[in-house]
């Protein structure tokens, strides 16, 4: 009987295509769907011919594994995970191998990890991105957990055509890695859509212009995925050679992931406001029939603005590209307080170069981020990276322009105006958050420190009561 | 041996000032604490001479109850609760009531509702404003849970001083609504704290003229606790006579409440941009050394606007006017997101007046929100309502100006601009998400929904080959 390499659990798409991709790259893949139709169509159909052994039933499926064995889970994340765990790790042997490729939360993950560990198994949480066409042909794989599997599951999760794979560190830092990765995928896709309305509707230019311009900004600093795809979309015409972009209803939906990255944002008290913003951007688009209908009885005061030329195309560029740094900083800066945390300890310009290939936000731009980490591991923020200091001080006339300009036409840019609103807090010595703390100690005696004082010491004033203390 | 006609576990500053206030009204109040020596200062110092009854364990507690018993559980949200709960239900006889007057999270309080109705008790969630004063007055209370308890609980909790009490809905809707005023109650900070922001950089006033401008508002459409207490504040002076607002140091904590609140958003996929926005504020404030060498290094570019005469102060007045009505929109959104997923049949009319009075967030202005649901008990935003749609049209030109000229000295005003951009995507017949779905699309066949095809309709494009679908 055959033995396989590798096991898969799950052939939904992104299951399909990293089975055949492993085997592609020389191994010899068993897998097993809890229906077996799908296996038997997968196994007959995209596979044949393949290193790829279908079979169907769980025990068939473990026994085809050469050991220690090493089982790939790509189902829905959640309770599927749990449930494809309780039937998989009874049939498993000390020292086997389980890698969760798919979005599961990280707490999840931490989670199974010990579950795994305490019955002599190994778990190891990978985040996957890359759509399915990065699952074919080469993902971007951001595995953590228990790291004593990362020499035995190196081999494969490094040759299968995987340009950006690295171990990440332990219990639930692989998805939490992932979730981030998503929340910056949000933020990203936001910041292009803010651009593309400010062409389409400030500037009145049509889909080719604004192919254009993307084409050519793909080809300088925002050198990135998303950006040429977005070329590709604004040039696509349809059957009648209209743009095919126009005819979609903007009402965009969502998964969960970036969602997630904003939560833990919160739970650790770290700014991820573009994120957020671009959360919500997506929520406010799908409550379409609620916009209709203000729009009826508020009037849309959008309208194109006049006397802006071609500069203003460059100072749009300056505005995606500030707010994608800042958005970034946001993101490295939860990482560090996840790290922190949850005793991670993480190379984040090793995590940069997991991003540089294969995933939906690679970019040229990640290997500025992984130098500057290079100059400085413990850099507490990428804005104080002298290259991104810098890029931001060149950028931000521009940005400042667009967002005012569209303040004043009344076209709404949350993540270009949340970004900005970051940098400036984050760069002043001073906010009115003493004027909060100030309230707070009035109406409930939260008491207050002082500029004059040392950290630690706590006063509180009878606010009623002028020369009081 | 006297019988309390109301019992009181947790004697902390807001237990206190509720025994206090029921004994005023004619209750006598038995109270039990997990340390007896605060019962017992309590009972002999504040509590001396009042109808209050100290206990030393939870069965001399309980004992001393008339029956059916009504306990009220005021300790730290969490796991003290359960604690409290543990020892207190074996305890209960048939029909007794349990009342959590604490910052418990909704879901713990619906978990709580069903555990004690299955073991014959009540339980009633009540979310209490008004911080230790409105305790000692008269609070505003948001009661929720089992409704068959109203009847018994309703005369104690509306007699005790209590301007603002009435039953909200099932499950933990009590503290539903108390988890979104404070939400608000953060946005309101905020965006108070972004107006003495502007006064104090950007037109350069001192103390004196602030508090001014604040007693001015506190009279007009912004009349409120907060914006009273803030004239107070800037009028504080210290024994120097300088104001002690100035030495306050500018770093915000927070308690999480507001952050529960952003989290239910995300998690029923509406907006909550402005407290969201708040809550970062407060976050970013609190990373006080990063933003010193931020400063030092980037350089802080606020800097005081000319040519900024009095009609700014008034411009300020607008967007904070704006800002809060596009907050409390959120958060009413929110909450008939919450009555949808929960299947709540809330009256939103009526959770505008609890907040009337005895709370943080008290202000005039709830008149109006109560008028909008009066006019339009289903309204699914206030910005559909005339008379807001009327004051956001008329506050418009200053609120933009105000961003405008934020954005462009470089003073953050987040809140501000965020709601701004709210407003302007709510009432966009076309947003820019039409892209994000393409994008999505693009690299996960996701697929799209047509603006010139039925709703539910989904198509895929190839976005590589042009003339295609």
């Amino acid at each position: 009987m055959e033995t396989a390499d590798i096991g898969m659990i799950g052939l939904a798409v992104m299951g399909q295509n990293l089975v055949l991709n492993m085997a592609d790259h020389g191994y010899t893949v068993a897998v097993y769907n809890r229906t077996t139709r799908r296996t038997t169509e997968f196994v007959n159909g995209p596979a044949a011919g393949a290193a790829v052994i279908g079979t169907e039933t769980i025990e068939e499926f473990v026994g085809r594994l050469k050991r220690p064995r090493q089982v790939v889970v790509m189902v829905k994340a959640g309770r599927a995970v749990d449930a494809v765990l309780a039937g998989l790790i009874p049939l498993l042997d000390e020292g086997d191998i389980v890698i969760d490729g798919g979005n599961s939360h990280f707490e999840d993950s931490a989670r199974r990890v010990k579950e795994l560990r305490d019955r002599g198994l190994s778990f190891v949480g990978a985040g996957i991105s890359g759509g399915e066409e990065g699952a074919r042909n080469g993902p971007s794989i951001m595995p953590g957990g228990d790291e004593a599997a990362w020499p035995e599951v190196k081999g494969v999760l490094q040759s299968n055509g995987t340009p950006c794979c690295d171990w990440v560190g332990p219990d639930g830092s692989g998805h939490y890695t992932k979730m981030v990765h998503n929340g910056i995928e949000y933020g990203d896709m936001q910041v292009i859509a803010e651009a593309y309305h400010l062409m389409r509707v400030v500037l009145g230019m049509d889909c080719e212009q604004m192919a254009g311009a993307f084409r050519t900004w793909g080809e300088g600093l925002l050198d990135s995925y998303l950006v040429n795809i977005t070329a590709d979309i604004l040039g696509h015409v349809d059957e009648n050679g209209e743009p095919t972009l126009e005819r979609i209803l903007d009402a965009a939906g969502q998964k969960g992931t970036g969602k997630w990255a904003v939560i833990s944002s919160l739970d650790l008290g770290y700014p991820l406001t573009l994120v957020a913003e671009a959360v919500y951007a997506r929520v406010v688009s799908s409550l379409r029939d609620q916009r209709f209908e203000a729009a009826e009885l508020v009037g849309s005061g959008v309208k194109r603005a006049d006397g802006l030329g071609a500069g203003f195309v460059d100072d749009i560029h300056d505005a995606l590209y500030a707010s994608k740094i800042v958005s970034y900083a946001q993101g490295f800066m939860l990482l560090g307080a996840a790290a922190s945390e949850y005793g991670w300890n993480l190379d984040y310009g090793r995590i940069a170069q997991l991003w540089r290939e294969g995933c939906i936000i690679k970019a040229a731009f990640l290997d500025d981020i992984t130098a500057a980490f290079r100059r400085r591991p413990d850099l507490p923020n990428l804005i104080l990276d002298r290259f991104f200091a810098e890029a931001l001080d060149k950028a931000e006339p521009g940005w400042r322009r667009v967002v005012a300009t569209a303040v004043q036409v009344g076209l709404p840019v949350p993540a270009y105006a949340s970004a900005l609103a970051f940098y400036d807090s984050y760069r002043s010595k001073r906010l009115p958050a003493n004027l909060i703390q100030a309230q707070r100690d009035y109406f409930g005696a939260h008491t207050y420190e002082r500029v004059d004082r040392p950290r630690g010491e706590f006063f509180h004033t009878d606010w009623t009561r002028p020369g009081t203390d």
